[in-house]
This record gives C-alpha cells, structure tokens and sequence, in this order.
C-alpha cells in the first residue's frame, strides 16, 4: 500500500490539506494518508521547522504533499530555522531537482486573467525549474565584515554538468507527451554558469533528444514574452532563481492564482514533493475561506507522477473542470464558497 | 559648450541616432554632438566592441547616448569581444550605478498593452536597477572542468554596503519627486547578498528617507504583481539581473515597447549612458521603418539627467505625445510612417 505524507504546516496548509484528505479517502481508499508537523508549526513545537524524524518519514513514504509554510510569526526567528529553511532542506534532502509547475488556464476562468482573454485562453505552459542547485544552495556563501568596516554579501551560481542535463532530460521527456518543443531559459550573456547551462542543454538535445524543437531564450526576453504572448510556450526549462520568479509571473497570466498547483520530483522512483504555489495567506487562515483547489491538484500532480494512479488523476481532474464549469468559486475567485464547500463541489464529480 | 557622444552602433541604431540628431540640432542648437563607432561595427573595423579611445571620449563627454549594439553576425565573436561585452564595459568604465528604467503608459497607446487597458492606463514606474555590481561583474567566475571531467560554471553575486546604498539614494531622492513610494526587490529569504540589500536598503531608509513609504517585495512576488496590479508601484529598487528581469516584463505592460528610453546615471557631474531599451532589431535594419521614440525619449532622459536642460526636456516630451496623440504611429505601433517622417512628426512640434 503506497503512503502519502501531509505536511499540513501553517497558515491556510491544514486547511487546505484536510480536503486533499477527504478527496484521496474517496478517490483512492487503499492509499495510506500520514501527517506530521512542519514549518513554523514544527519550530514552535520542536525549535525547527523539519526535524530529522520527519525527514526520514518524507525520505520513506511515496509522495509528500505540503499545505504551505510561514508566515510573519516566524520572521524574527533565526534565518536557518525560518519555515522556509525547513522548504529547503526538505528539497535537498529529498534530492526534487526538477520542479513541475504548470502555468496552466482553466477556460472556466480565463476572464480573470489580467492579460486580454484571447492571449491566455487556452494557455498551457509547463515550467521545469531545476530545484536543488544554483544561488540557492552554492558555496562559498555569506556576509562579511571589511577592513574598512563596510559589509559584503555574496552568493555563488553554480551548476554542473549532470545537474543541467537532469533537469534538462525532464524537460525534454515531458515535451514529448505535450506540443513537443521546449525553451531553455538562462543569461548566458552575462553569466558563466548561464553559459554552460546553454551548452549542456543544446548538447544533450542534439544527442538525445533531436526530435524535440529546442529553443534557447534569455531570461529577460522570457519575462518579456510571457507577456507578450505566452501561448508561444510549451515547456520551459530554466534554473532556480529564474525558475522561481518567472513562474511566478506565468502563473498570475492564468488568472488562475491561489488555483496552481507544483511537482517536484527526482530520480524514478524516489519520493515527489507536491505543493501549492500559493504560500500561507495568514490574513485568512482559520476563516475556512481558503480555495483548496490547488492543493487538491497538487495531489492530482502525485498521484499522476509519484503514485501511478494516472486513472485516478484523470479523474480528480475532470472533477475538478467540472466544479469550476458549474461555477463553484471561492472568494478568491469572486465567489462565495467556503474551502469545504468547494471541496464538496469536486467530491461529488468524482 | 556641452558636449553629446553619440555611439549608434549595430542594426537600427544609426537609423534612430539621425533623428536624435535632427532633433538636438532644432531644439538645442548650441549642443555639440559628436559621434564615435562603437559595438559590432567596431569589431569589425578595430577587433573590439569598444576601443580606449571611444572609451576616453565618453567618459570626457557630458552625456553619452547609445542606439543599440549586437546582432546574430557576432555570435560566434569571442565571449570577451561581442558588442553585450563592449556595453558592459563601458558601464562599468563610466561608473553608471543607477539604472533608471521608466515603465510608462502613453495614453494614446494603453490600448496596446497586453492587459486589460484598465489595469495599464496611467501606468508610470520607475525602475532604478543597479548596474555595474552583482552577478555581472562579481568575482570569482569561469567555468572548470572536474576531475571526473564534468563541468563547473559559476558565478559569483556579490553586493558591499556603499554599491547598495548610492542606487537606494537614487530611489529614494527619485520618489520624493513623485508619489513618494519605493519598493526594494530581491530574494533575502535564499541570498546572503539579497539580505545585506535589505538591511542596507532598511537602514539608509530609516537614517536618511524617513519620509518615504519603503516596502520590501521579494523578487518573484514583484513579477507577480507587476502582472497582477502595476498600478501599485512607483519607484522600484533592484539589483542588476533582477533588474534586468523585472523592468523588461514591466517594459512590456506598457504597450509601448519599443517606445521605451533608459538613462545609466552615477555620480554628480559624471556623465550619463542613455540607451533605448529596444535591442538592435537586425531584421528591420537599414528598411528605414524603426520607431525613434525610444532614442528620441533617451535623448530627452540625457537633456533632464545630464545636460540640465529640464526645459528643453520638457518641450521634448510634449512634442512625443503631441506627436502620439495626433495618430502618428509607425509600423511597431500598427501605422504606416518611416523612422524619418516619425521624426517629423515630432520636429514639427518642437
Ligand atoms: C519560500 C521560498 C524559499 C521559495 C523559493 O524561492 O523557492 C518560494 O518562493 C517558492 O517558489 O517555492
Ligand atoms: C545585452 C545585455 C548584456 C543587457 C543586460 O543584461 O544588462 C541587456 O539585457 C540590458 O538590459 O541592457
């Protein structure tokens, strides 16, 4: 029997996650559905956002879903014990290099979109964000005290081979399931590690993957384009730092925001890490007023890539449209519906 | 006399510097411009996209402006000797910290934007980018081959105390001119360098801007709201690559890309780098077709920023929307006129 592990966390994750429960008791009885503490819930009660026992429980279990985590609580906390040190040692330990993150728009919704509606009707771009390398992770790192009594921050960006190439692999396999061409994203002007990114990637579609139209933009054009005229992407593949912020951006053109959810994945076989890209809205935590549906699609996203209940999501996914084309809506969405009504809203398509 | 260095460079840079030309010669007759080859087209003639000589003139000028460098005939140009390596340097020999990058709505044009007019019309941001620090210039870089002979890139982001606060004061002396609001964007929840910007960003706030309303914005949540409600910004403090990301999607908001001018600044009565933010467009270059608004409205920063001719700035830009507002518009912006008769429309209202 597979295991899913929750990670309920702060702010509106516990929320959200107790309809992912509902959903996965319905859908699919025989998963074993756990739980344990995380994040700034996981600080207050044991001094750190992800304890080693919960680690290892994430290591062993088939998937781990996680609610959201921090919030202006824990802002004063030491910096390698805030909620989001705990994220990102959990994606290290987990070893997710590659962060599926679907910018996708429900036609139900595309008048929300702040883009004229024919730009994102029909919008379907799916982002590989390597996750576990780059800026967010390089050494030397820190901030140090000059002679001259002036301080110094610094970062280093840095990526090898294998690590572009793998992050690179899932990009190129998934665009074969979909419209076939992927971007490959980076500052090879400016940076080196952009640079080898640039070279790793058009050698390993030249030697692996010709079939696939590979295109390679720069970061600051993409920002651009995806304004312009997103439906001119499928896939793209690009670091962590641009990754983050330029999924970001692509997510807000759907209209569908508070809606998307997040994969992140490793080697075949290894335990997924699925998530919101929402974070933990503490304004509305506790009100039941949250719209679950991101999380509930984050669970779509597991059971399709860690549990290999494809069926099943398939299912979860047309319960889901179904919902949306009847007009539930939460608030978020201009509507009424409180996190249990929606939830009902998808239980009773599936 | 002031002096005007004028490097039009690559594609359509010599096409919209002419008109720059026409129009300093009628509205600020006693200017001296002057012109030097610079970027690819001197690659081609002295092996470098920027000569010690060209490098000289420029930092004895008053005021430098740019028409565009680069094109696909330097790809294959050593990495140190392609005209975006020619650019870089000479920012960084004339010491331009501040990068002010206007994101503004043109009335006549907010129909043009790919998002909804609403959200777009009186759209006016101030971008200041850093933008001779960070990960552009930090040392060390390069790329190594391992032991196990895969490849290293690395880069290095790298920010002191002082490079930090001369492009806050910039933001804040700019937001007291105008509604008086700076947000400051990086990643200080994974950077060392992006925490330092914030303290240092918080500290000189507190000291020397206590007036201005200051907010902090993460990097990816920034290119979320400039999607979501741009209206929200005016001034908007950033390093160089966030910079360089943010200030092209905001770019493209606007409706106006293409019409888009940028002023490099750095310290009092140092000379400025004025650019369109518009590339070199080689496919269109030499057609005579190519909007000059972008070098025109560069030309106008350069009156405002260096050669102290608010006045004469100010009669510029009426004569630009003047010239909008009467229906000029050229092929980018959906009309029939050349870059000359472009230019006319504006002369004619000078
Ligand atoms: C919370 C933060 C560390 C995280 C990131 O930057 O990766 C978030 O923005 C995300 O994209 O999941
Ligand atoms: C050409 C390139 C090096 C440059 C940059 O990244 O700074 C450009 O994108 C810009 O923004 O002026």
């Amino acid at each position: 029997m597979a295991t899913l592990l929750l990670l309920p966390g702060d702010g509106i994750g516990p929320e959200v996650c107790a309809e992912v429960r509902r959903v996965a008791a319905a859908l699919v009885p025989n998963l074993n559905v756990e739980e344990a503490i995380y994040g700034g819930a996981s600080y207050d009660a044991h001094g750190t956002p992800l304890t080693d026992e919960v680690r290892d429980r994430a290591l062993a279990s088939d998937a781990v879903l996680m609610g959201a985590v921090g919030g202006p609580k824990w802002a004063d906390a030491p910096r390698h014990l805030r909620p989001e040190a705990g994220l990102l040692n959990l994606r290290k330990a987990m070893n997710v290099y590659a962060n599926l993150r679907p910018a996708y728009c429900f036609e139900a919704l595309a008048g929300a979109s702040s883009l004229k509606t024919e730009l994102v009707s029909g919008l379907d771009i799916m982002f590989v964000r390597e996750l576990v390398g780059g800026v967010y992770f390089g050494e030397p790192r820190g901030i140090d005290t000059l002679p001259d009594g002036q301080k110094k921050g610094y970062d280093t960006a840095l990526y090898t081979t294998s690590e572009i190439e793998r992050a690179g692999r899932v990009a190129f396999e998934l665009a074969r399931g979909r419209k076939n061409k992927v971007h490959s994203a980076e500052k090879s002007n400016v940076m080196e590690s952009g640079l080898l990114w640039k070279q790793v990637i058009t050698e390993l579609h030249a030697r692996e993957y010709p079939d696939v139209e590979l295109e390679h933009i720069l970061a600051d054009n993409c920002a651009m384009q995806l304004v312009r005229a997103p439906k001119q992407f499928d896939v793209i593949v690009t670091d962590n730092l641009f990754g983050d912020i330029l999924s970001d951006a692509a997510a807000m053109l759907t209209g569908s925001l508070g809606m998307l959810p997040s994969a992140a994945i490793g080697d075949p076989g290894r335990p997924g890490l699925y998530e919101p890209i929402h974070g933990s809205a503490p304004d509305i935590a506790g009100k039941g007023v949250a719209n679950p549906l991101a999380a509930i699609l984050s669970f779509e996203m597991a059971l399709r890539w860690s549990l290999k209940e494809v069926e099943a999501a398939d299912r979860l996914l047309a319960a889901v449209k179904g919902a949306l084309d009847s007009g539930a809506r939460t608030r978020d969405l201009g509507g009424e519906l409180t996190t249990v009504q929606m939830g009902d809203a998808v239980l009773c398509r599936i």
